[in-house]
């Protein structure tokens, strides 16, 4: 099952910027192999299921291990079985209608 | 590495109620060992990692072979190593400061 | 327009705990005409669209008020025009199929 | 206040394909003053709360008037107060620390 995921970290407790907690989420995205592109309020994750939420455990554990003792986690899920639709063709079936 | 997840998911494509689809990933709960607790907006689930997580997985496969093309799911997911937390500890903690 | 909310505010940059944050909130649905309800990951609200999205304006306004530098809030947004459904009846409408 | 919001909504009631609402957001968008972004799974928004609450609620009631019978929006909301910050700045502030 293909997903196309939104994901959103937020550490607590950590102070102010987080910056530096997203870009250790992007450096295990640029080791694996999925497709995704990081936006001001998360980062567009398309993939299998399993490849996609093993990341996104994976941005837990390591945000944890860098000294946050608490993360607060938003995510937007899309699955559809009726055809394949990449996260380019959402943007422009969008732009197409303009 | 225990989570509290917020699950709301919405089948898209299959007219405007969507309440047995909701039904159906409560019956999956039902199943499980999870906690769960059904709101006017999502459902809280309590557990570990991967447990929650296979459900939610889950929801996604049963609502596809109900019928529904496409499935929009938005999750809250938190996380925390500083302490052990409940659902109904987040509750009382805020009831307590009013 | 009436809608059914889901609201999370999450301050950043005041420590781990935020339920003082929180309270702060639901005191300000308190001094409200507003239907809500607590629940472990947020807080349902019903009512008319301008004032439930006031009383949100407010939340940000008094958390920066209470010293938060920043805050993340996440939201859930229900309309509809084909009937008229309340908080209860939307919980209601899932058990009834369980 | 100023505000950056991630904007995504979802017409229910109307089958599978959502573009056109979506566009049709992204014209009021286009009318107004406020900065803003496609991405593969919502719209950011940048600019004053009021301005910004304001086109989301107008979203809301066009795209009932195209027919959709109910709409199911998640938003994002950030409100910071220690210093101004822009959409390209969070981006650039977590490419900086790659």
């Amino acid at each position: 099952m293909k997903v196309i995921v939104d994901l959103c970290v937020v550490p607590i407790g950590v102070g102010v910027s987080l910056s530096t907690y997203v870009a250790a989420c992007e450096k295990l995205l640029a080791q694996s192999t999925l497709v995704y592109n990081l936006h001001a309020n998360g980062t567009n994750i398309e993939g299998e299921w399993d490849a996609v939420f093993a990341i996104i455990k994976q941005c837990h554990e390591v945000i944890h291990q860098m000294g946050a003792p608490r993360i607060f986690t938003t995510l937007k899920v899309g699955t559809r079985i009726d055809k394949t639709q990449h996260m380019g063709d959402k943007i422009s079936s969008v732009q197409e209608k303009l």
